[in-house]
């Protein structure tokens, strides 16, 4: 059953390696056909070269596998969380990827530096609280979504502008259209990360004056290059 | 119409994702015809796998496309600005790449830290203003090529010694005399715009002096690798 | 003899260069059979296109080789210190990896930071004291075995829950199940090493709240991609 | 003449941009042949996929170009210098590596901070002065080579356990027994040098203590995939 669906929950599965996003058997890609109130999902702790399209696992809207002879991704619940309470999200991505994750385990949501960002989030990509002790021993993978959940109802944050969460000490959990572009989503989300950390850092530094180059070695070096008296390459 | 231009044009595209500038459709690269004043630019959106040399717009210097069935790259304003007021920017590009994208969202003109940066870029690269308001409201991508123009202006810079400049909170654009060799700048400024950031940030930080390794440690790990009672390695 | 080993041995070597953990002859792996009280090891300073199974140095527990033509590795003896004290052992790699060797130049443990790193490693990953002049004068290879014992005896560290050291101004030491699992390992703790590093940045670094990009320019990006007026691409 | 030479500087030549240590036409490798008082070096301004043995250019010690129709490098008087002055200098390597460089612009040597760099530098890599303004208009380049031997000669340094020196704003300079060791050296010298530069970075950061996870959730993901009770992968 859900042929189509499996296939292409596989190769957004299979994209995370590709671009990066993963390495070991960290990550996990699911998509839901919403009207069946069926989703597909990366089954857990298998290798990436070992997935194929028939291995993801099928699960309903209550966590029961309705196809497949594997367990699915222990990270399961929290995509049940957002499917249910996220009526945008039709396909739901996990990393740990670096930056994000960085970000993530500082406990910092990502400010907007920039136009980059601005093109695909709508504000600052929101952090979610720690977790409390009860949350975490019991149901914790539930627990996890119902966090995510938590943050945008309490800071009125709309899924639909905004697609990606990070969870404090973890990572960050993205949603989108289709499972392809979910993960598309979480590849730009990375590049902000890195570009916001490296915004932080330059633009917080303490500065001082003495560091620049003299004058006459700018000229030196930009002269011997260009203009009437170069006198490096082949040209004269 | 203007074969041979497209085609550069086209190739020059081509380079921003070989070069790891731009993911996604990030970017875009144009060139002009002085004689003719028209200027090919890559169309809005598309993905650089599915370009080709006809798929480039031709668009005159009222902004007009004159040739092609696909809208222009939506910064096609800001190339126009840029080729109406800098008499020698014959080939424009506009790139998120990562450092200097940095840069740009932290607000920061790239000081000449070193030979490198002398070698391409006479003096510090400027960042812009911010704009206001009503200069993103009405005329948004126009307005961000006058304000790259007001700063070349308010700060006397000759747009010939200087061939880039940072949008605030956006990215670079950079011009040269074609196509081609605006890119392989681009890639240029990447490079120091990374060796600028790091060297800021290795300059001010604070220091101590407890961190050096032990003499006995150096010399036992020297001497046992170098000279006459050596023991790494098959030599003895 | 040991053939099996020994082809593990020298497959798990070579993962070093492939996973970019090593650059010229740096780093070594070595796996013990435990019942025959032997173990094989990397010769010195061979490069690593030049191994092959049969290169491998097979060494007892006194140090002795047993079977080679090749001198083993000069950290051999610090492999041995650790068979002899941590049962739980059967393979040792070490390398020079560039993440994990930083902390251990800065002389710092590695604090969990989240989810990733509590995946693996059951709390800080430990770094030893220095060693004394005398510990590095004579027998340094093997003392520096026993440092890393001491350091797991003195702070009641189980090393079957905790498979890491970093020797101060040195590098990681891993211990596994096998050779090939122990160098997967080494593989992770070189992303957890990366992702602390960037944490401990972003969450020590002082913070101003001038940053942040104009909300009439997140407003411009997000809208002019997104929604009913968007015109980038295209769309309409 | 000196074939076997040029083909030997020409493939240290190529290993700048195999090994990432240089972009565009920058960096140059030469060697001499002591007995003949003759040595061979890179073209100047030449693309690498252009270069062939060749058309690497033959100098004496006096700078006079014995063969060859191409201008030797810009920096052949840089390595004039060090030829004449090191002794055991037989073949001098320029770069503009992105990590070396970083220090080289911030004017700092780059401490001893682990057994990495004592395995190859015997102490700090030296970097030189600024250049006076009269040392860079005239002589410019043969003076790069003076101030680099005065930083040796003032500091007591020997360049045969010290074989590099950072140009203070420039970057660096290192020298070999021969062309190809001494391209290996500056690999080396890259990764020690971005080491080095992480290494304060964590080193000299102020700390807080309130970053580490929460041992709730420390245990919850080590024990969800370690021991009796975990439910991670396929196991149970």
């Amino acid at each position: 059953m859900l042929e189509e669906l499996k296939e292409r929950v596989y190769r957004a599965n299979m994209m995370l390696p590709e671009n990066k996003l993963v390495i070991s058997t960290w990550g996990n890609v699911s998509e839901i056909d919403r009207k069946k109130g069926l989703f597909a999902i990366k089954p857990s702790g298998v290798a990436y070269e070992d997935l194929s399209p028939d291995k993801m696992v099928v699960c309903d809207l209550k966590g029961n596998i309705v196809e497949g002879s594997l367990k699915p991704s222990s990270d399961m619940p929290t995509h049940l969380e957002i499917y249910k309470n996220f009526s945008n999200a039709n396909a739901v991505v996990h990393t740990h990827s670096r930056w994000a994750t960085i970000w993530a385990q500082a406990g910092k949501s990502i400010s907007a530096y920039g136009t980059t960002h601005a093109d695909y989030f709508y504000g600052a990509i929101p952090v979610t609280r720690k977790m409390t002790d009860e949350e975490i021993v019991s149901e914790y993978e539930r627990n996890t979504g119902r966090v995510i959940v938590e943050t945008f109802v309490s800071h009125r944050t709309s899924p639909s502008r905004m697609n990606a969460c990070l969870v404090h000490s973890h990572g960050p959990f993205l949603w989108g259209d289709d499972a392809i572009s979910a993960v598309e989503k979480a590849v730009i989300l990375e590049e902000i990360a890195f570009m916001a950390w490296h915004t932080e850092m330059l633009a917080y530094k303490k500065e001082t004056t003495t560091l620049k180059m003299q004058q006459q070695l700018l000229d030196k070096h930009f002269f011997r290059k260009h203009g009437d008296n170069a006198y490096y390459g082949q040209q004269g």
